[in-house]
């Protein structure tokens, strides 16, 4: 009946609290404990304890492999893919690695940047792919390093095809991919975790298939930490490969590497790269169907999802490795019909998470960036420690500048014409403004029959969340009121909730009505004297862009607006309104009327003037509604305003 | 209409958040914030702001003198009366230096410790009186050292009575209070403030009134922040000494000192050492009824009510300082008369919390100590940091021991006599401490006529807050479900309720339902099968004297259990189930058993073997209902335990 609680945090504490007998000063400076609540393991864990606790508890999980892109454009598709595909709860993606396309420079199409962005700004966790070959160590080193700095904590290591046909091995070079594993682990000890592939049928320059086992051996034993292996179209290839590999005492996670067929051109390039046979019953069923790619990738669809269901039904495969081609439609089928696909994936928090590890703690952000979490993760990147309980206890808030607004993770999705449709391609004056922030809230067409599906503040249509607020919000930016983020108030509303939950299951969310929006000097006027009467409920910040601003909260604390209670835990309060954030936040909400708005027109064009004026005299205002088991009270704060007007 | 903002947390922070240039890890060592949200300004403020801020605001302020007492009882008579006239919301007390007692001195009766005691334990803001004449440098160097580090924060310098006839002036020495003054600024720069003792008579030995007013403006410009005044029997000689100081350009606040007249002998006693002179009209009225206690102290308190009105009414005087005599009831009964005794304090945390500076941003606490804080102020006072806004961002909590039950803050206020009466003289068994528990929780006489108005975890009555649950207590109690810490679940009450309310107003304050109880082990091992059904919804902790645990915290984390939402500020959660902690507080509360109970009687006695018995066998179990907004399921969960046990 009595025994020893088990945990995970540390392997300290139990000892110490069984203890308890030297007095806190000198022990205090070795904490036991975790210093945020775990409500996600996830991010606690590196990938290995991730893929071991999914293989303990026998849920199923799969990952993503990407190439790097080749324009700019093509990436900025590539991270919208990026946050697509990560709602269906990959454990990991991987981008891979080839020498020719500068794969460890700054540039937005590297394979380093892209995974940078898939860690850093997709909050997913990541494998960076990194070849060896006619490589030296100095390059190779500061690859890593400049990796380890980015927040990659995964490497895949691999030989990488020698350049020309003559190639030779190097002595005290890297010659194979077990020279890459033990560079590693001599330099880096064990801060990567490191995959390593497995060729079902034998690397085609190998001696023979046992050769290559022995050679995959090695590269477990010189401290991989698990296999992903090449593409095969039958179950069984890869499930005897499987038991061959135990068989010489390989014993770590051996992950099938899947290619769902997804046209006819793809497949034989494929092939050819990897020298691989196409059984006979694929090929008879292809030829026929070449030219038609629809049939070609349902069958291919069809394909995976049997091979797969084999591989999972053995029970030896816990987790499956997509080759998605950077396609969406064909690995996402078969995941959504093997049911490991995450229709309703749980928020650990009510904001994008980020997977740099000096970010694991980070709880707490300021709810102005709730639309741009990509840019608030940017002007934070420098930060040394991130806000953890308590937004007030964290170091001063010096945001980085946001010095180029074409960096092309924070760039509208949307082409400069397709904007223009959008924002009006000529604006007569704040008016056709007004009409703009209305159409998006509503969803119906602008005047020339084109929906604004994005705004410069918010780069994807109206939140589920928001939309409970529709009705108002429509009424107010018809007058003027040009909102660019607000949520209601929530008073215990389960952590499931499928609009507003967030966090583990069996707690309880709340929220503080907020609102926030441009407004023109004269409706602040009125504002500010119909706010007098809501002084004791309703905290206000309001800024114009020369920073003169206008605020009642108490000592410039932050006010939390958010908030989460939750079984056997601490509180988490994950968004605040900081006054003093707000004033960082003022300068790129005013700069975003020009970088991303008035730069659609011509200088002095009257388009780009009114834009300007807006820019130059509104101000930006936030609401929080303090009461929030009470209805919310902002909306009769905006209905008193323009009675006051009129 | 454009402004800016003010504050008073950090002078630093307006100028940092109109920059946001720098990126973080620069500036992130210099904090611009307070870490924690200010809920009390009197926690953060020195006490010369407490009295300048309630000075600016018109919000008139007491105070109260104290002098060591001479045993050890009375030293907890004392400490108890701290702890009473505290409520009534004084902005200080400050306690008086006699050098014949050994002031300096670790005596439980010193004015160092009952000073140390009154900042610490009763959470007081506090004055220690210090005098100076006949003493070396090193002595009094060593007084102020020791009293900064027990977290005095006010000195009262004072020159004190020259030992013998003889005295005469030392080169070098400290002959008036002025060199005190000039020492501890020369010593101690600004850490104290000081105040100094003016006399509105003039001092008994100075050459002229005008002699002492030059002697009282120097101590003031040496670096005095206030005055206190002696003693005076009519309004007119203060508001006369006050105009006279400022004439002469003493701007400092001047306290007046009032005397409530309590009995014949004080005043006679008090006239003699301070050498005033008694008004005639004041004689007369006394003389007649010099044997008659309550008419002298009925009259005291008029002439105290009609003086201090004419100071009040006279717009000079914003505080009032009373000469107590160590008595409670003739200066309360000024004080209320007078409408600045708090009726209804409130509180800025759910616990009692302590005055030390380096606990100033203390606001989270284990529950388990909830009715002995002074307790745990003791285990803690090592502790170089306290936790703020999150239980687990703490270091380890390391507790320090309980080495001598009988220290005098932590004994029980009740003489062993009276808790024989209350607990049983003679124990018969188990039943007759269940009985005692019970009649504590009903608050009906024992079987003997005696009430339970104390139990060794509890040393007060049942709190307003457990009484809500006095009905399921008394019935368990019975059945040998021992609870000596209990809290109904709150779903949002506003942050004034009487009864549950704490905090700044306008907020709202919850609760988890915990109940924290001794019981047997078969008890336990129904109650463990009972549990099963509610593995998701309670929290549980079960432990015995060997440290046998078990329990169902997720990694050990600490469970919230008391928190508050306040208007534009950050979530205050100040009360944790914490699992580490709780195996401290289980030695403390298992020893309270032997302590506390089985040593009132004789060894080997059947009673003490059953108070062993019980220490030695009973397991300590507490229980969270996670579901605060449903109600509380521990009552179903005790109900199943006795079914199941039937």
């Amino acid at each position: 009946m009595v025994n020893e609680t088990q945990h995970t945090c540390s392997a300290s504490s139990t000892s110490k609290s069984d203890g308890g007998s030297s007095s806190g000063s000198e022990s205090s400076k070795d904490s036991s404990r975790c210093s945020t609540p775990v409500l996600d393991a996830d991010r606690h864990e590196r990938l290995r304890e991730k893929m071991r606790r999914r293989q303990d508890s026998g849920d199923k999980w799969f990952s993503l492999e990407f190439f790097p892109p080749r324009t700019a454009n093509a990436a900025v598709n590539l991270i919208s893919r990026f946050d697509r595909m990560g709602v269906g709860g990959p454990l990991f993606i991987d981008v891979t690695w080839h020498p020719a396309g500068d794969p460890g420079s700054d540039k937005e199409t590297s394979s380093m940047i892209i995974a940078n962005t898939a860690v850093n700004y997709c909050g997913l966790e990541t494998i960076l792919h990194m070849t060896c070959c006619n490589q030296t160590k100095d390059d190779i080193t500061g690859h890593l390093q400049k990796a380890k700095r980015l927040g990659l904590k995964n490497i895949m290591a691999l030989r990488g095809d020698p350049a020309g046909e003559e190639w030779e091995e190097e002595v005290d070079g890297f010659n194979y991919a077990v020279d890459l594993v033990k560079h590693i682990r001599n330099e880096f000890d064990d801060y990567f975790d490191i995959c390593v592939a497995g060729y079902p049928t034998g690397h085609p320059e190998a001696e023979s298939y046992e050769a290559d086992l022995r050679h995959l051996k090695e590269k477990v034993f010189a401290g991989a930490d698990f296999i992903i292996t090449q593409l095969f179209f039958r179950s069984e290839t890869f499930l005897k490969f499987m038991k061959d590999c135990q068989a010489i005492g390989i014993t770590c996670p051996i992950i099938p590497g899947i290619f769902p067929i997804q046209g006819y051109h793809s497949l034989r390039q494929l092939v050819k790269l990897s020298k691989l046979e196409v059984p006979q019953e694929i090929k008879d069923v292809i030829e026929p169907i070449k030219d038609n790619d629809a049939a070609i990738r349902n069958y291919g669809v069809e394909l995976a999802v049997s091979m797969c269901r084999e591989l999972l039904d053995s029970g030896m495969v816990h987790g499956l490795h997509f080759y998605t081609l950077n396609r969406e439609v064909a690995t996402t089928e078969v995941l959504k019909r093997l049911g490991i696909w995450k229709e309703d994936p749980r928020r650990p928090l009510p904001w994008a998470v980020s997977a740099h590890p000096k970010r694991r703690v980070e709880d707490v952000r300021p709810i102005f960036w709730a639309s741009r979490p990509k840019s608030y993760i940017y002007r934070t990147q420098e930060w040394d420690d991130f806000p953890n309980g308590r937004w007030g206890n964290s170091s001063s808030p010096a945001f980085g500048e946001l010095k180029d607004y074409y960096l092309f993770y924070l760039k509208s999705k949307s082409p400069r014409e397709e904007l223009l449709k959008m924002w009006g391609e000529e604006l007569t004056g704040e008016e056709s403004v007004f009409e703009v922030f209305t159409c998006y809230i509503t969803g119906e067409p602008n005047k020339n029959g084109h929906k604004v599906t994005c705004m410069p503040w918010n780069d994807d249509p109206l939140a589920t969340e928001t939309n409970l607020l529709k009705e108002q919000l429509e009424k107010v930016n018809r007058r003027g009121i040009l909102t660019i983020n607000s949520q209601p108030n929530i008073n215990g509303k389960p952590s499931t909730d499928p609009i507003v939950g967030w966090g583990p299951s069996g707690g309880y969310v709340f929220q503080k009505a907020y609102l926030e929006f441009f407004t023109s000097s004269e409706i602040v006027t009125a504002l500010l004297k119909v706010l007098k009467k809501y002084e004791l409920r309703v905290n206000y910040h309001i800024v114009n862009v020369k920073g003169q601003n206008i605020t009642n909260a108490p000592d410039l604390q932050p006010n939390a607006v958010t908030w989460g209670i939750f079984p056997g835990r601490e509180i988490i309060q994950p968004t605040v309104v900081d006054p003093v954030s707000f004033l960082s936040w003022k300068d790129e909400a005013f700069a975003l009327w020009i970088e991303q708005w008035a730069k659609l027109y011509e200088e002095e064009s009257p388009s780009r003037m009114i834009i300007q004026y807006i820019h130059d005299n509104y101000y930006l205002v936030n609401l929080v509604d303090n009461d929030f088991p009470l209805e919310n009270c902002l909306w009769q704060v905006v209905d008193d305003t323009f009675e006051l007007l009129n």
